[in-house]
């Protein structure tokens, strides 16, 4: 019995109590022990060099959660209750190198739908975290995670008088202290007025895109969506089989006019367009709104960035000029805060927020009450504006670094970006594909995006890549940039000489 | 400015601390102190009856976030870049009670392409903890759920070494330890034995049986439900707009032959009929495997009630006998531990779940990554297997009190009711509405659920009720059903009187 204990290789990730009683438990699940008393507390710490001490400690716990029991003088032995547990038999004998296939196996790709997996996506790396120069888009810095504060809350809402709030679960409902929160300090802060029945939180503006199109997309509806723009609004369309039509982007944004005459929706990115990163000027926008009451059609302004601005003087978002009813708002807190609680918000008229929340429930009930109510009091408690206010000086310091590093290094390239933004969308001479320059850079460290895949049409341009900088170190930012540049300037050469060979 | 400050009301929901640095954050986010110095310390104190340390700790803190600064000899003033902010206007001027209705706004109803409000759904109360006896399904009881553990499993999650461990998000994936530990120590006791890539980790079967829905289901594909059944299952169905053949129900559970012939899918619960909780014999199972493979239709099986079944020896799940990967498994721990987090898991058949987890990524991404994780180190801790034990105590306690009072008191009534279900499902005398019963019960604070809308057909019986006993205190079960059962009798005899008058 001593031997599966031998197995334990204590590390220091965490506590040795934690990994001694995650073994244990995992022993006696296994039925390891039988009627046997387990080693005494001595040996046990002699066999896993950790003090007498922590072992006991570890047994008394599982004493008290009914793992094991004590007898005197005989030590301690797994509770006679689950020695009797049945142990159930995995019925089926897996054999994965069967020799003859099962014909009765279904066959799912003649049952599936839709193949979601066929619909190409941008090439985000797993592992981008082990890279030494991981410019990137998405994620975020995790030293710069408010971890205190947000240990704080958490200690709160998981407190004796606060549980019932959370956990019972609101079937349809949302967090009323989420709702106003989110209201008072981040929707008035673009400039948006909402009653609590125009506001629905959703897990992220994917999320949000996602449950919009389910209501309102059908073959017989156009969606008008930027190009370039964000790959997975343009697959949650199609997942809908709507008719999707490319719109055009210039210097001030989405360009309106005779484009958008045919569409019942036009997707939008008015704080930084996706990827290009303009800001779209105050009178675009107003044209917009004025051409969706003329033209009927609705706008779905995803204000994503908005947040992080380090602007001094950000325009009000597009919803906030909205008299007439046309604009459904989404926003996250995601590149904020954290893409890994997964809380977004909504703000539509109320009669949509009403269909959306049902249809929510039939999807997943609501977002997670404790990520809610923790979000809630992170907000309420000031955390939240500290923490953007601090993002806000950490990413104007970046953004700063990458424009020097960029317009020093990275020669014969067109470069796009606004300040405030969180990437810089870059034109690669006309010689160099994405993809080359991708394979080239990951071999040095260095990780970007290949920006193909943002681009609706089959034939579109091969040489725009995505710098994103929320990951880096800002140490690395200049270091990263000036190797880029050398391979930029290789693959430059390289092509010229095979162009003359 | 001290008038502001007047309006805080101290209550003892939370800290003083918690709710005066609240109520601050809120008034200098609405820029109500100007330049001016904040009341000092001590006459805050006095205003609020609180001590002066309360307060002076609340400014220092607000001081450290940025909030504030301190002068020297003239006190606590707002940080000067936030003067600075610019106030966004709401630029529009909402007004509800217009007079002449706005013509430019869009018409929604003309634009939804599903009305999911329409949807009839089980009637329930969100004010059901207010009610002394709600006897009402799939809440639990907050005073059961394990605080100290969670609270300590959470801290770890979220110690500085483990937080860049879910704080950049998961992108498509899940958290390892989590799919490793719903493996190893809940699939395990059901005898189903999957790799980590035939798993899937959901927001709750709801969400799993949403995603399989939006990825099998369609016009052209026969969707079998048991009838009665899960309404929200079939509104899932009714989304895809996919028929839907009500099947029927014995007490052996779902009937196997004929009725199933013409079903592509089949969704079926064997562990408990829902509602009538009636467990699926072994042959039954073993019929509706064969006749799945023969008619090549396949088993959703929603494995709900399992965990905390209180049955000695209960049946594996019908996953476990499948030899030829028809069966497509759920199982959630919103019943077991609480809804509130929205954890579920589904385990098919590795091409199918890769399909799943891109259309998951393409409506959320993933179910927050704190929440996997803390969930994760729960189980791996023992701590949701001893849950799991002590709450099959405490449900068999109930049940059977529940089983004496029902045969005590509920006369003339057709009962069912299976050992270790979380309901009894319960036939009115046919003269009594379940429509009525539940209103006069409500008067008398007992909260009770009608049966119609788990009746596919419109026709349906509407003399069935269900009574759930997760969310009543046990000791006031007897009381709650001898009332009950009065008002039965009452309505009999109004029926009876009606009748003869």
């Amino acid at each position: 019995m001593v031997d599966f204990l031998m197995n334990i290789e204590l590390h220091q990730n965490s506590t040795y109590q934690q990994q001694i009683r995650e073994k244990l438990v995992e022993l006696i699940e296994q039925d390891a022990f039988g009627d046997k008393a387990l080693p005494s507390g001595r040996k046990m710490a002699q066999l896993l060099k950790v003090s007498r001490n922590t072992v006991v400690l570890v047994y008394e716990s599982l004493v008290d959660e009914g793992f094991l029991i004590a007898r005197k003088r005989s030590g301690f032995f797994v509770h006679p209750d689950l020695l009797m547990v049945q142990r159930l038999p995995n019925s089926v004998q897996k054999n994965h190198l069967a020799e003859t296939p099962n014909l009765n196996q279904p066959n799912w790709s003649k049952r599936l739908q839709k193949h979601p997996s066929q619909l190409s996506t941008l090439n985000k790396d797993e592992n981008w975290s082990k890279y030494p120069y991981p410019f990137i888009y998405g994620h975020i810095d995790v030293s710069e995670f408010p971890l205190y504060q947000w240990r704080e809350c958490s200690r709160i809402a998981e407190s004796k008088g606060k549980l019932h709030e959370w956990v019972e679960g609101y079937i349809d409902m949302d967090d009323p202290q989420l709702v106003s929160q989110i209201r008072q300090q981040i929707l008035s802060k673009r400039g948006i007025s909402a009653d609590p029945d125009e506001i629905l939180i959703t897990l992220g503006t994917q999320n949000s895109l996602f449950l919009l199109t389910s209501l309102l997309a059908d073959k017989s509806v156009t969606f008008g969506v930027e190009n370039p723009g964000y790959a997975n609004l343009r697959h949650v369309i199609s997942l809908c089989d709507s008719p999707m039509k490319a719109l055009e982007v210039d210097h001030q944004g989405l360009k309106v006019g005779e484009q958008l005459n045919d569409c019942d929706y036009v997707c939008v990115t008015p704080s930084h367009q996706y990827p290009s990163t303009v800001t779209m000027s105050i009178e675009r926008r107003k044209a917009l709104l004025e051409q969706a009451s003329k033209d009927d059609f609705i706008v779905i302004e995803d204000d994503y960035e908005s947040e992080v601005n380090f602007i001094e003087k950000p325009l009000p978002a597009l919803k906030s000029y909205d008299q007439d009813g046309r604009v459904i708002y989404t926003g996250s807190l995601s590149k904020s805060l954290t893409p890994g609680i997964r809380i977004g918000y909504m703000v539509a008229d109320r009669s949509l927020i009403t269909e959306l929340r049902t249809l929510r429930t039939l999807h997943y009930r609501h977002p997670p009450s404790n990520n809610q109510r923790i979000t809630a009091l992170f907000i309420s408690q000031g955390y939240y504006d500290s923490h953007v206010r601090r993002m806000r000086r950490t990413y104007e310091k970046k953004w700063l670094q990458m424009q020097q590093g960029i317009e020093q290094y990275l020669l014969n390239c067109e470069i796009h970006s606004t300040p405030g933004s969180f990437c810089f969308w870059i034109g690669l001479p006309k010689t160099i594909t994405s993809h080359k320059l991708r394979e080239v850079a990951a071999q040095q460290g260095i990780l970007i995006e290949s920006g193909d895949t943002l681009f609706m049409q089959q034939d579109a341009p091969k040489n725009y890549i995505r710098l994103g900088f929320s990951a880096i170190n800002i140490d690395k930012i200049l270091q990263g940039l000036a190797i880029l540049g050398g391979l930029i300037a290789q693959l430059e050469r390289k092509a010229l000489n095979d162009k003359t060979a």
